[in-house]
């Protein structure tokens, strides 16, 4: 499971006020956190808009990699904001553009970012026809998203598809059509990635980490490796383990018997 | 999710201390915790042998429907000890025999106690070649056997299917065997209920309380509707009311949100 840390939010009041405050221990200590607990990424998403996001992309990324050598996720709809920060960063090829789509204008806006950086890329399910309703709908925009990075340069390797998790309160047949669009998608694309932001899923209702932890389940069985998510979550992170012990991810349970040795599945 | 109580069960230390002296406050606490937890069947498995085995069977029921009037399952290969249970019950076609095989012995002994009673059985996928290490073992010998209990005069809405739940620990592939086996036979005899001891899948492991809900939300979503289980264990309780309401067993996800109202979901 390749995990994008989500907690440097500026959605999030705490990171909000941190950010405008440029409160950078709090941020800092939001990245080690992640990374002690297991991030392979950290997802950067200022928030903000226009020039605002631009400089606030800026001051996370230098914040960030002031702490760690992990790479960063650019989290941002805004192109330039993702160029700024890649302008910032030190890591290179191994930072996370997050995200493209083919909507018109992200793609028109996004892709020549994505060419020209050679990073890992989320490339969410989603183009002019707005929020897929419909079984199918995911994995047929997914399919093309696919087709035209790959058209662009871009290898497989490097493409984390995002199959549009979206709340189940509010479409119950909803968890279903992901979970679908994930086994079609591993089927088309065997190299290619498959992520999403894991908490959709259960906005609307209560005990969310629940449900998340037991989606997050259902979507590694159906082939997704990567999530966008809280690793400060024991629960969920010990379910992760276990759910790769079973699915034949983790052979002989040889992760799942160290992480009990260290006392990472007591939750 | 139909639970069916595994805590009564003379394998386990206490249990079979209780058996032995003939504790009866003990074995209908144990009755009455878990009926209150959410058992639908509460289990009897005295855990001892021949004529003890019979006896024991009789206070087992005699003790448990003294204090519920939850439908108990008579859990031994004997059949003499089933039918001695069966005798001392006070509630009918409501009960369930655990278990039947297609083992020839097994089947010529017990299958005249399955058509006398017309009760709930469970119909455990083995045969005389011994436990399943194949793939399409299960759903295989599942299929005769559901074909014989049905050429038998049993009503598919009483057969449970148990596809043989073994360890993880001993065979890395055997999850996604199981798996497997219960799409199959819910394929196969819509009108089944599927069901198993689900703590198998753990044995051998560390935390197997983590492994053995995670491996029951992965059957819920292939169409396991029981499991053979501890009631009592709240985290697992939880992630079936998550499970069902994210593969659209719960629509609108109304008994999840009442279960949480209820604290039930807080663990």
């Amino acid at each position: 499971m390749i995990v994008i840390g989500e907690l440097i939010n500026g959605t999030r009041k705490k990171v909000k006020k941190a950010i405008a405050e440029k409160d950078a221990e709090y941020i800092a200590g939001l990245a080690k956190k992640q990374v002690a607990a297991g991030a392979d990424f950290v997802d950067c998403n200022p928030g903000t808009v226009g020039e605002q996001e631009v400089s606030d992309m800026v001051w996370l990324v230098e914040t960030v990699q002031a702490v760690t050598d992990k790479p960063i996720a650019f989290d941002s709809p805004n192109a330039e904001a993702v160029r700024a920060g890649i302008a910032a960063y030190r890591g290179g090829s191994a930072g996370m553009i997050n995200s493209i789509t083919l909507e018109s204008e992200r793609l028109n806006s996004m892709l020549p970012v994505v060419k020209e950086a050679d990073m890992n890329v989320v490339a969410l399910a989603l183009d002019d026809a707005g929020m897929p309703t419909a079984a199918g709908q995911r994995e047929e925009t997914a399919k093309r998203l696919i087709d035209t990075l790959v058209d662009a340069g871009i290898s497989a390797e490097k493409i984390f598809v995002d199959p549009v998790i979206a709340p189940v309160s509010t479409q119950p047949e909803v968890a279903g059509h992901i979970l679908q669009a994930i086994e079609a998608i591993r089927d088309y694309c065997p190299q290619c990635h498959i992520t999403g932001g894991l908490s959709n899923i259960s906005f609307g209702l209560p005990n969310r980490r629940l449900l998340n932890r037991t989606f997050l389940t259902l979507a590694i069985a159906a082939g997704m490796d990567s999530a966008v998510m809280d690793p400060l979550d024991k629960a969920i992170m010990a379910e992760v383990l276990a759910a790769e012990a079973l699915t034949g991810k983790d052979e002989w349970c040889m992760n799942y018997i160290t992480a009990s040795r260290e006392g990472k599945l007591d939750c």
